[in-house]
């Protein structure tokens, strides 16, 4: 990670604390593949503080287990990146575990994010996902801030509402027995941003998160605000009526997510994102066999969550607050040498 | 433009014919505000044929009317960018008709696009899109690609299925009698794109086209394949399993819009998108008066579309070709330069 | 030109002044085709002010005359890019007076660099290039920085040094009529540029100068502070030591030009390069002929200038001023609104 | 390193192949620092090929001795990055050994060079880095490719020329017991570089060489063919003739040094840079105190190089190989997935 600037106190248990975060503590909803992930600062940190040098990090892979995969060497599952990647890469591709295209990138995602919220958090700039919905099971209480932030990591799929949390886990649990697998939608509000932070028309704001959100594995829509609901919209009704709030310009509404043309308006960042089924399941699929060029069948074995919206919540927090952090940083709001807040 | 190879034949009138799609010849949905676009190729071609060189091109901006804006100087108009760019670039911002933040800026982007859609056509790749709701009213129909192809452009609100297309502009001309606006859904597919185009995981393909499309101004959300629709479904569901076809690797259906894991597979490229009612309307509206920081109200004269779809569309085609032209070079499937196809 | 901060003052007659530069007024130096570049801003001013939008400028081709290329088609030009971008883009590149690799590329450059330096200025950035030598005509002379700020436009060959100056045009005076070109050494100052400002190890101050030099036209080498002379040096007689100054800290010599590890030290920036003489000669020069893949000869008709030297002087101008002007909003020096500077 | 194409056979015995020709195997010129640099390929390799995914490596630092530093950090070393990096990053600024502005970074570009060599390798492409002088000791010799590339590495200083090798270690042997430093010259050759790479007007060949060799610690000078010696030239005389060998267009000379409108033109690419002398000296050197903002005197204690010229050698040719390779995939020569060259 290049860029973040000198003097952001960091530490490897910073990173830990988000990497944590990724495995639900709770073996019934995820795969069996659990192991610890230790974070390791390399470079750019001194005394405790940035230095303004690029920060290396790494995270050791140790329970690999490549044998699942060579049965399948031939036969593209359905859902997953193999058959492009063939194409593309040639039989020079690496086919075990989905290699680059794994949903395990996303701990380096998550490290990177780590450093990015906690530079964020200087500028009380707060990044906050959570599970909207598991399969059908969604629960459509309004959150409070205070919830958002205090109650997502409490249960195992990252839902702020208790009651929810347990159907949605009773719904991960009966795919896993079925052999299938499940998708679900996150949400993620961004509050504080200072307004401005944006550079259309070529990096709107929206623009360069939605990128780093589709490059997040699984993720298959992303909105802002109302999203496609503001389609069946007036203008007089989706428009935000300014008002003076406390001495500053606010919306009476934020239908628009917090940014108007490609540009942060003050408001908080309102994002939601679909995300799909795991595409391993041990049910039967056709596909075809790419050494005879014939149909055939495969059922996938191996290690694999039946739904990966848990993980992917600080995930998204973590595309997220780079984004931001990156956008902040090139509109000046932050400073390549920070003073320490207290 | 830079990066276009040499040898595509190229005219100002490939410009202009997809210009003209821009603007529906119906002055009772599009703004008072119609002059011909006439661009003309700066640079980069020479003797009918681009030469490698980048390609600078321009359009003249005609009737320009300032007066409108004067008024609104110090009233933030909700929906706009007026506000955060006020803040973003302080008294100096160009408030005159959004300035770079106006939907006229797609002028630009469809004339890049001009250029990769004649650059895609060469290797048979085609970007269609078409309006599938305005407003409330929204057609389910199923299109086959030879309607899209041939009756888009022939529906002043270019949508494909004519009975449609006639109520939705009912709906916009209602809106504008009213002094309302209307937003609407439009879709794009993208069709015979090779297998392996993208590159994940910072510049997978559905992440570039997601930010080219938030860039185009009043997209709300982006979705691919199913989108949000995805997220109840299982894996045996929205898994796309392989068949051969005509000798050909082919899923037996398109739930990913043609993408996994950020690369396309070859099947077609789907693609939706939510268009926010125009800001722009006559109602009485909120806001403060930033010249005294009190709450006060507007409503926004001048020449205003009822509803943007129309006009996006041809700009959402643009973005997307842009996009694929740019991956498809990198990925090495278009050659720096071009035998001329017959 | 995308970047440029709001809040500065400026107008079509900031870059008319630099284009002016350009051209010697004397037609015993430079090439017959001697027409008036006429610079018009197309966006990004309002009210007399940038807006912080992109800055398009126009400046149009008055006096084209592509009847002296048709004939040397065939014939690639020594020492000019004919033969490699004709491989490179094929029949289809634009031959035509250089097409891209024409000096005349130039002008957009110093079009920017105009603006780059009326940024800078409002920092007392100062850039100042002049010529030093011309062919083995080079004058040794010290210069005062006054005297390179007064005088280097107030001689024909940017020599700051009138004596020499008159020699130096003599010399291209001769080598015009003998059908000969000659080169030259061009330095170039920057005075008052912060202590810190570049981004090692990748975009190091000195590489981006560098970078930005190679790209003009007929520059082969580019040293800082002593260069090739510091090879011979002891570390003892090459570091520059360190004193107070006036309350500052400074370096009681300048060896280094000014740049350590790839970051401004505060000290003069000094730049040296080294011009090839013109291509373009009417004597007989031994070519290959394309068409045949044999042996020919060409000489080499048209408008030609014996010597680039004084032209580059103010695209030396502008590429170091872009690259400084960049570097200082990335390090933080330049906000992204101005307050204007008395 | 992202971007090396699928199908490279690679293994760290690769990259250790190129680490090892970084510290010539005499103690009696090089710091006393001296350990093993043993490289680790973590990612982008399977099966012994490339897979076309980023590869990460990994050098570990082992003799890490920091108390040398601890003295010095108020006092900036004259010709060292210590005290603009105090000023750019604060006192968070890494002052140990340098930190990234360490000559110790180009061993993670050597890393990223030996990938680069070994890719072009199958192009034919050959970079060839060496010795022309040291200090005041340079050999005048003319070297025919074959010394160039089996006697460079085989002479502590990396002067092919052996008679000379010696004589310029012993001005390093001499440097280092009068407790100074010497710098020197290094030219670098590129053979069979194809026609028509480099991206003018931004990104030419040349200037992209620059950028890289500029970013190289030490460097202060850069020109091609000719260089400075050019500007004295008529344009007869530095113009390289076009003539047919061998059934293909060459040139009569090299005075451009391959490079031509900032593309390669098929003649080998001929780069010359100077060597600033290091700057840690043993001698009593003026400086300032920091902490008092007085004039203050140090003289550097710790492990250092008294000549770093034979240390560049192996960062230039990996700095000349990874621009060379990154522009041939750029210009198309290097396609995604290679066929294994036997």
């Amino acid at each position: 990670m290049d860029g973040c600037p000198a003097g952001l106190p960091l530490a490897d248990a910073d990173i830990q604390a988000e990497l944590d975060r990724r495995i639900p503590a709770d073996s019934k909803i995820v795969s069996a593949r659990i192991e610890k992930d230790e974070p390791k600062i390399l470079s750019g940190v001194f005394d405790g503080f940035t230095t303004g040098a690029p920060i290396a990090m790494i995270v050791e892979n140790k329970a690999v287990d490549s044998a699942d995969y060579e049965a399948i060497k031939n036969l593209p599952r359905p859902g997953h990146a193999d058959y492009p990647a063939l194409v593309k890469y040639g039989r020079f591709n690496d086919y075990r575990g989905g290699g680059r295209f794994s949903g395990r990138v996303t701990v380096s995602l998550i490290m990177a994010g780590a450093i990015a919220k906690k530079l964020l958090s200087q500028f009380d700039v707060d990044v906050l996902a959570y599970t909207r919905s598991v399969g059908k099971i969604r629960s459509d209480k309004k959150f409070s801030t205070e919830e958002i932030r205090y109650n997502r990591y409490d249960t195992f799929t990252r839902c702020p509402d208790f009651a929810y949390a347990e159907k949605m886990e009773e719904a991960i649990v009966n795919a896993r027995k079925q052999g299938e697998s499940i998708g679900g939608v996150i949400e993620c509000i961004a509050l504080n941003v200072p307004v401005g932070v944006g550079e259309p028309m070529f990096d709107s704001l929206d623009a360069d998160l939605a990128k780093a959100l589709f490059n997040v594995p699984a993720v298959k829509a992303v909105e802002f605000g109302l999203g496609f609901e503001i389609a069946e919209l007036k203008g007089s009704e989706s428009n935000d009526a300014y008002m003076m709030q406390n001495g500053k310009v606010a919306t009476t509404t934020d239908n628009m997510g917090g940014i108007l043309g490609g540009l942060s308006n003050g408001m908080p960042i309102l994002i939601r994102m679909a995300i799909k089924p795991t595409p391993s399941i041990g049910a039967k699929q056709k596909t075809v066999d790419l050494s005879t060029m014939e149909n055939s069948t495969l059922s996938v074995k191996g290690r694999h969550d039946p739904c990966v919206v848990p993980k992917a919540v600080p995930a998204v927090e973590a595309a997220v607050s780079v984004t931001l952090a990156d956008h902040m940083i090139r509109a000046g709001f932050i400073p390549k040498v920070l003073v320490r807040k207290k």
